[in-house]
């Protein structure tokens, strides 16, 4: 833990504007950004005198050749499902789930669950990941890991209805609300997870929106992923999704979290428009389901908060944002055949303020300000696949990756620092997942 | 150079068959793979003996929790073009060309063109690559720093028409070959590059595929790359692209290396049916200026070899070729809809032997074989990011980056260990790129 943190010399990117890049100095105290300085007398003079108050320093970090940057912010993920990366891939959608994914996640006990998070976690850190969006079930498990290795997290307890074990699940969302939202030095809020519009029939989904409103806390759900949920949902209701989640009074008052928006309508999008809150695009994983392309550019025209997150690693294969940022970025100039459709720092906002902004968390983390959380990443830009560095929010969008994360900082304790894990033991999180996942997939 | 080199201990990925990966030794002698051992006792002892016979070993490698595969063939690239990289992102494709690229190109002297093929070659050995095809101009300079990287390349001077240059320009080609082909410890081979149809008319292109004829030797153009491209072709000719070069004969004899085919028609597959070569596809680069997606399974389909390639970094903006692999499978299951449409095996195949087929070098590289040429790369699994390990082959193709490489050797020389790079001066490389850079964009 740095209670005193000085970062020198670093190209900052605020994101609080495609022209705020300058080198400067970063003040961290507690868990909070003190201070940010430009190179200017004024500038520098304030950071003396702050230097001075201090008297001592815990921690100061060389970042000259390094850009600092908000932590990215993964909207959407499965994190134990890393125990199932590239298990079972280039199958159909539907038997990778039924003959895979399913029966491998049937035998996921409470610590396969803490461990695999654990990986997660440890992935995420290192790519430069601060704070993530979770949907999984023994949530319990996924605090205590949060709480041990310094990240920030929403986490939600995933509702799939159908079985006589209801109530049970409805008991343990309401538990992890109680027992953890504000907890790990407010590092973890909570959500509450219907899981998508196909698992919940009207009556629960009802019952869990005012369950939602009774506790005054978002929800987090699946939207509009593939063809076939479009076409279930119309032969069921007569209804798009996204009208059968309108309908039943979804986007009136809650904040919500959709994870997916892949198959939304021009119509559809009069439905969201005004929401409060909006969707996770995860484009690595709807390229590899074969999902389709959301329509990012025109939900966000319509004012509509698009943030960016990877979906679980069973399905994308990798956490890291940085190529999630690319493959977003390059979707849209495809979709559209052109290369000037939207900026590369249009898509850094994605995954980190407006990721913000659907985790409720934009007053505290996803830019670089004054009072804000100190979720920061340093990267390191003297490498030839970055140099020469004629556009840093180029680099960043189209070029670097998350092994060019150097230091990982989040709620102003070190995590990462010179690619070394300081709140995990990786030996121990490689060898548990290494083991685990060996008798999940057994026989499957 | 290692005269001697042992790989110990390795999964080592064949690439001759899905199923061919086993846990074994590499020996390397000279140049050459001198034998691949498994596990089993008659290949121990086998192995036994040949340490025996060799008496000293120039350098041993433990490769345990390492994969060892071929080494990566990018098939098409302009290796200066790393100079300006990321300079002007997310522009119309003829404002970026005709107000940034051509101005930038114009200005390079022969001494940037050497500097910004190296920091090209340092970027591609840090990530695997160890093979490429380029074509640019000043080639001389690339030869060079191929000599001195320990890279093998297939160098092509490119050949753009309409001005009272072409006689010079011409002269150059045959000077590259004369000079060039088979020199480098025969690391260097060289092909004729008349630019692309577009740029080259009936009369010049005829003329570059009698000098070809001649020297019995391949030719390397791009084909197809934008809508802008067909368009023009169609206005002048009457013909696509394909048909253009089809009807001048360029399919009859020639071994042709295309780049790009992206707006290839099902009619245009049958000019190309039978061809020797082959396409360079280059997902990145295509998403990234809003081309399209490349009708890669259908020419496959149709038995046309389709290897891989970034393009120049100035458009990619970056040379990691396990980007490229893991955008090319994305793209075919988003094309398709289907995940299931083809194997991650098949875009490993791609990114070796078969841009070694069109590179004329699958003889030599592309697969792990007693006799071929070692080139060879070691990547690290040990990562919290690649466990738990379910299927290396899926792994490499969605889950790895460049900097997972730990090793990489061209023609028995280790040129990388460690992430160390032990043939060039990358301090040098980064600091003449970023100089150079910075003249050669000014003003614009």
């Amino acid at each position: 833990m740095s209670a005193k943190l000085w970062i020198q010399q670093a190209t900052i990117i605020t994101m609080r504007g495609e022209e705020d890049v300058f080198v400067g100095d970063i003040l961290v105290e507690e868990d909070r950004i003190l201070g940010v300085y430009g190179l200017q007398q004024d500038e520098r003079q304030q950071l003396e005198q702050a230097i001075a108050q201090w008297g001592t320093i815990d921690r100061t970090i060389d970042a000259s050749g390094m850009a600092v940057m908000p932590g990215l912010i993964n909207a959407h993920q499965h994190t134990p499902m890393n125990l199932l990366k590239c298990f079972s891939d280039d199958l159909k959608l539907m038997d990778w789930l039924e003959q895979k994914m399913f029966p491998a996640e049937a035998r996921m006990t409470p610590e396969d669950i803490y461990w695999g998070s654990k990986l997660s976690m440890a992935e995420m850190i290192r790519s430069g990941t601060t704070t993530f969006a979770d949907m999984y079930i023994h949530m319990n498990q996924i605090a205590h890991a949060v709480e041990e290795t310094g990240m920030r997290a929403s986490l939600t307890r995933g509702l799939v209805f159908g079985d006589d074990r209801v109530q049970e699940r409805m008991q343990e969302a309401v538990d992890l609300v109680e027992r953890w939202h504000g907890g790990a030095d407010g590092r973890i809020t909570t959500m509450f997870g219907p899981h998508a519009p196909y698992t919940c029939p009207p009556d629960q989904l009802r019952a869990v929106i005012q369950l939602a409103e009774s506790y005054r806390l978002p929800i987090h759900i699946h939207l509009a992923e593939t063809r076939e949920e479009t076409a279930q949902i119309d032969e069921r209701y007569g209804q798009t999704p996204t009208q059968y989640l309108y309908e039943l009074g979804l986007f009136q008052q809650l904040h919500v979290l959709l994870a997916h928006g892949v198959h939304i309508s021009e119509h559809d999008m009069s439905y969201l428009e005004g929401m409060r809150g909006g969707i996770s695009h995860n484009p690595l994983s709807n390229m590899k389901l074969g999902c389709g392309i959301a329509p990012v550019l025109e939900l966000q025209r319509r004012g509509i908060t698009v943030g960016l997150g990877t979906d679980g690693a069973g399905s994308a294969s990798t956490l890291d944002m940085f190529a999630g940022i690319r493959a977003a970025s390059l979707l849209q100039k495809l979709h559209y055949g052109d290369p000037a459709i939207e900026s590369a720092y249009r898509f850094l906002q994605m995954a980190t303020i407006d990721s913000a902004r659907l985790l409720q968390l934009d007053h505290e983390v996803g830019t670089i300000e004054i009072g804000k959380k100190a979720d920061l990443i340093l990267i390191d830009l003297n490498k030839p696949h970055l140099q020469p560095l004629h556009h840093v929010i180029s680099a960043i969008a189209y070029a670097v990756n998350g092994a060019d994360v150097h230091t990982t900082i989040v709620n102003g304790q070190v995590l990462m620092h010179k690619r070394e894990l300081l709140t995990l033991d990786e030996q121990q999180v490689l060898k548990e997942g290494s083991m685990r996942s060996k008798r999940l997939v057994a026989g499957l």
